[in-house]
């Protein structure tokens, strides 16, 4: 029993510490022997823990996964539905592109590591940015529903643009070690919502 | 003389492959054993004519740096400075993103594989990106000097969703598979610019 759950433990730290590592080199640059260096355990140690490559591979996006359920999709549930929620979706997104730990959003730096390899990564990679695009477009259509946004406010090419400022915000932090690409995004954002308020509403509820 | 401008050739051709190659699975899964299987030639053939892997890969960026010039900053130029160029600057990005020979836009292809990698290569990638992003800003800055954009347009913050919508055009397109991503971006460009209009202007002369 106490075996059974160190050897959980260990393996929870090995993804951990996995995730680490693709987030800053790449969800492809990841092997075993590397992360067997860099975890001080044997290449065979960490075999019998996660399996394969693929298999580590894909543990370490079910893991991004369960955090990014966690920090962005649940909280903004909590928010009623619409407006509230598309915000809180947009904030606690732009968060995981400011988080320092895993190099920003590791959906953004998987997407386009992974956009032209076929396979399961791929597969897992595009229903997770689908589902949390999905998230976004379900909140604009309730917003647009509610009377919150205009009515001919399109939610597909408008989470096309909040999505967009997400992506710019990643790629100027990152690439081009722009500090201002958080405030960029968030200006954006609401310049968007402007244009989309209904006619007879001045300012929007936050 | 022949035989220089033989090999000289076989160089252009194996730069060409590798920039190929590179847009597809990426640049730093590019290898000179990968590329001269590829090119039915020796590996020494290819070492011979290009050097180390990574004077390949500096080589491959400087192949793409040329075509993005002529093909997108060069032209740009033969507009009239302002919005004209800042038109035809968004135009022929874009026409990068969906350009199927080399997977969309490399550059931005390389952004997310270069950002977290410290070292020539990302210096590279780096200071294309930042020129391509000031040749817009530029243009972005004499379009409100000229009048023809409202005097309170911030050029940076324009610029950077502007450059958004260019990243979420090829994620969409490429990623998630949706071929409306090109329309999208294009929509959401003309309202980028209707929102920055001088007051007295009721449409952009494109």
């Amino acid at each position: 029993m106490t075996f059974l759950r160190k050897s959980e433990t260990t393996r929870a730290a090995i993804i951990e510490r996995a995730l680490d590592l693709a987030s800053h080199e790449g969800l492809e640059a990841l092997t075993l022997g590397s992360l067997a260096d860099s975890m001080k355990m044997s290449k065979s140690g960490v075999v019998a823990r996660v399996g394969s490559r693929e298999t580590l591979q894909l543990a370490v996006l079910d893991d991004y996964r369960r955090r990014f359920e966690a920090q962005v999709l649940r909280p903004s549930t909590s928010r009623p539905p619409g407006l509230p929620r598309l915000r809180l979706l947009f904030e606690m997104s732009l968060a995981q592109v400011g988080e320092g730990r895993t190099a920003g959003c590791f959906y953004i730096s998987c997407a386009a590591e992974y956009d032209d390899r076929p396979g399961a990564l791929r597969i897992e990679v595009s229903s997770s940015v689908a589902a949390w695009r999905e998230a976004f477009e379900r909140s604009a259509a309730q917003a647009v529903a509610l009377g919150q946004l205009a009515s001919d406010t399109d939610p597909a090419q408008l989470v096309f643009e909040i999505y967009a400022l997400l992506l710019a915000a990643q790629h100027d932090t990152r690439l081009l070690e722009r500090s201002e690409g958080i405030a960029h995004a968030r200006a954006g954002f609401e310049r968007l919502l402007a244009r989309c308020l209904p006619s007879d509403k001045a300012t929007i509820a936050p």
